[in-house]
C-alpha cells in the first residue's frame, strides 16, 4: 500500500481516505446522513456531498438533530492569507455556501492574518494583511448572504483575544505541543495561536459546524477536549478530501509550485495553457493504444477535477467515464473540455470578485451579523 | 549577610538594594540625574526621588536627554487586578503622577485582567474584571490628567493583541521560559502574556519610561532585546524599592496576609487599629530602656512608612529620627502620629475614589488620549 501522511501542515502521497477515518477517529459521512440532509433542506444534494468529496464528519448527526429540533447551529470556516487562493481552496467555500443557504444559518469566516505572519518566517504582517484583502474578495465572490456572514480578520477583530483567554487557560504547553509539534524555538505567538483559532467555535451558544479539509481536524481535537468544561458544545465538523494538484493525484496543490494549481486570479488564457501543459491524465502513451485499451479515469487529474467541481451533471460525467474507458474519448478532447469549464468559471468568478470590492465593507463591518459582533466588541460609551 | 530573593513573582528577606543593582545590571539613580530632573522640571523633587525610594534605572539619562532635545517621551505603568490595592501599590502611582505633571507627558496604565485570570488558578475572568473596576477607581483617585492618561483593560482594549503579534514573533518559548520559569504544564495564555505586557512600550514612537518596583525589571529585559529590531526604543525604567509590610522590614505587603498591609478601601478606624496592633517598631522592650538607649529608626516600619510616604517634611522627619535615637520619643507616640497621617490620607483618598466613579469613562474611553487610542482600534466604517 502506498505511503501517505496527513497533518495540518503537510499532505504527502496518495491518501487512503478510509484509513484516514480510522486514524483520525472520525465518522464516515453515511448515506443516511446525506439523505437526512436532503430531507431537512428539501433540496437535492450538491455534487460535493453526492460524490463524497465530503466523506467524513464529527457530530454532524448531532448538528442535524439540533436543526431538526429547533436549536439551530452555525457555520465556521477560515482562510490563512499567505498568498493567492486556488481552485482547491475555494471548493469547500462553495459547499459552505450551500449549507448556509439551505439551512439559513450564520457563517463566521476567520481570516488568520496573525497566524500566517507568525508561522511564516518570510512574511511580514503587512504581507498577510494585504493577502487578507485579496482572499476576502475571492470568498465574497462565492456568494454568501451578507447579513448572515461575518468575515473577520484576527488583526482587526481583536475581540477574539478576549474570547481566546479562557481557552488559553485550559490548554497547557504540553497539550499544544502534542498537536502542533512546538519546540523550544517556537515563537510564543505560535504557541498561543490554537486559542485564537478555537475562539470562533464559541461565537454562539449553539453547535458549531466546521466544513474543512480533513487535514485541519487535529486543530479541533483540543477544542473538543475542553469545550464542555466552558459550557459550550464540542464543535462538529464535515471533512473534505483534497483537490489533487494538476501534476498528479498525490499530495495537494502548493502555492510554492505554480504549475500544480490554477489560481482564482489567473488569466483564463494562461490557466488554459497551464492545464494543457501540466495536467496529468490517465491516458495511454499513443492514440492507438488509447483506442484499443481505453483510459484510466481513476488515475486522471482531469477527470478528478471534473468530478469534484467542474462537471455538476452526473449523467454527463458517467458518459465521459465510459467513453474514456472504452477508448472513444481521447485525453486532448477531455483536457479541452476541462479548460473550457475552468475558463468559464474563472471569468464568472473574476467578475464577481470585482463586484466584491463594493461588498467587503458589509461582510466585515456593516452587515447585520458583522454589526452585531462589532457591537459586542466596542465598549458602550464609544458606540454613541 | 542576610539572604534575599527578588523575582517578578516573589520578594523574600531583607533586600540589599545595592546588590540588586549589580545583580539586575541596572544603573543607580545618581545625584546628577536627580538634579537634572529638578532643573528640567523647574521643580523641587518629591520625596520619592529625594529620599531615593526610586533608587535605580535603565536609560533614564536618555529619557531626560530626549526631553531636553524636544523628542519627548511617554509613561507606562500598570496594575494586575487580583484584589484590593494597598498603600504599597499606590505609592509608585503618586511618583508617576508627579512625572506626568512636571514633564507634561502622556501616561498609559495597563490593567492586566487577562494576566491575573491566566496566572491565578482560583480567579475567574469575572473576578479580575471586577477587581479591574475597583483598582481603576484607586488609580484615578491619584489625580492624573484625564486627557493625557489612558487607562485600559486588556480584555477590553484588545487592539493590544494586534500590537503584541509582532512581539510574539520575536520571542521564543525558550526566551520566555528563561525569564518567567514556564513548564510543560504552563497554560498557553501565560506563555503568550509577555508579548501583551510589552506592547504598550510601542504605543508611541518615543522612548517609554516605566516607573515600577524593581522586581518588575525582568519583564522588560525581553523588550529591550528586540525593541530596536522592530524600529522602536528599548524601554527605560525607574525602579523603586518595596514598601515594607507592617509586620517587618522583610519581603513586601501581601494580599493573602491582611495584617501586613493597609488597604486603600480600609475603614480609617480599622486601619488605625491594624497599625497599632501589627506595626513593628525599632523600639526597646521597655520605656526605661527606650529612654536610656534610644530606638532604632533604621529597623522601624513606622519610621519607614513616614520616610517613604507619610511625612513629606524633611525637617520634621529628621527631627523625628533624632528624637527616636535619643530616647526622647516613644514608639506609642510615633505610631499614633503615623496612624493620624494614614487616616487623613485614607479619608482624602476615599473621597477622591468616590468622585472617580464619574471620571472612569473619561480615563477609559472619552478623554483625549483614550479617544485617540480607541480611534486607532475601531475600523473606520464603524466610527461613523
Amino acid at each position: 500500500m502506498a505511503e501517505f501522511k496527513v497533518t495540518p501542515w503537510d499532505v504527502e502521497g496518495m491518501v487512503d481516505y478510509d484509513k484516514l477515518i480510522k486514524e483520525f477517529g472520525t465518522q464516515p459521512l453515511t448515506d443516511e446522513l446525506l439523505e437526512k440532509t436532503a430531507v431537512l433542506t428539501k433540496s437535492e444534494l450538491p455534487l460535493y456531498f453526492r460524490r463524497r468529496f465530503f466523506f467524513s464528519h464529527r457530530d454532524y448527526d448531532l448538528v442535524l438533530k439540533d436543526y431538526e429540533e429547533g436549536r439551530g447551529f452555525f457555520l465556521y470556516t477560515g482562510r490563512g492569507p499567505s498568498g493567492p487562493m486556488h481552485i482547491g481552496h475555494i471548493i469547500p467555500f462553495f459547499a459552505t455556501k450551500w449549507l448556509q443557504e439551505k439551512f439559513g444559518v450564520n457563517l463566521y469566516v476567520q481570516i488568520t492574518d496573525d497566524e500566517k505572519f507568525l508561522f511564516k518566517p518570510n512574511l511580514s504582517f503587512e504581507d498577510t494583511k494585504r493577502w487578507a484583502y485579496e482572499n476576502i474578495l475571492d470568498i465574497i465572490a462565492v456568494g454568501f448572504d451578507p447579513d448572515k456572514t461575518f468575515i473577520f480578520q484576527d488583526s482587526e477583530f481583536t475581540k477574539i483575544y478576549e474570547m481566546a483567554i479562557p481557552i488559553a487557560k485550559k490548554v497547557t504547553y504540553s497539550m499544544a505541543k502534542a498537536v502542533f509539534g512546538f519546540t523550544e524555538q517556537s515563537k510564543i505567538g505560535m504557541i498561543f495561536y490554537p486559542a485564537i483559532q478555537a475562539a470562533p467555535t464559541f461565537f454562539e451558544k449553539r453547535r458549531c459546524l466546521i466544513p474543512a479539509a480533513i487535514d485541519q481536524d487535529p486543530y479541533w481535537r483540543i477544542q473538543r477536549d475542553f469545550a464542555e468544561s466552558l459550557g459550550y458544545y464540542k464543535t462538529a465538523a464535515l471533512h473534505s478530501k483534497f483537490v489533487p494538484p494538476l501534476t498528479g493525484l498525490e499530495g495537494k496543490m502548493s502555492a510554492s509550485k505554480p504549475e500544480t494549481a490554477v489560481y482564482l486570479t489567473d488569466d483564463p488564457e494562461e490557466a488554459g495553457k497551464k492545464i494543457w501543459k501540466f495536467a496529468l491524465t490517465g491516458g495511454q502513451p499513443t492514440v492507438k493504444e488509447q483506442r484499443e485499451k481505453g483510459g484510466n479515469p481513476e488515475k486522471c487529474v482531469v477527470f478528478k477535477w471534473l468530478e469534484i467541481f467542474f462537471e455538476p451533471d452526473d449523467k454527463a460525467l458517467l458518459e465521459r467515464y465510459h467513453a474514456c474507458k472504452s477508448g472513444a474519448l481521447l485525453c486532448g478532447e477531455c483536457k479541452r473540455y476541462l479548460i473550457k469549464k475552468v475558463q468559464e468559471f474563472l471569468k464568472e468568478h473574476q467578475k464577481r470578485r470585482e463586484k466584491a470590492k463594493d461588498e467587503i465593507e458589509k461582510f466585515k463591518y456593516t452587515g447585520e451579523l458583522a454589526r452585531e459582533q462589532w457591537d459586542k466588541a466596542i465598549p458602550e460609551p464609544l458606540r454613541r
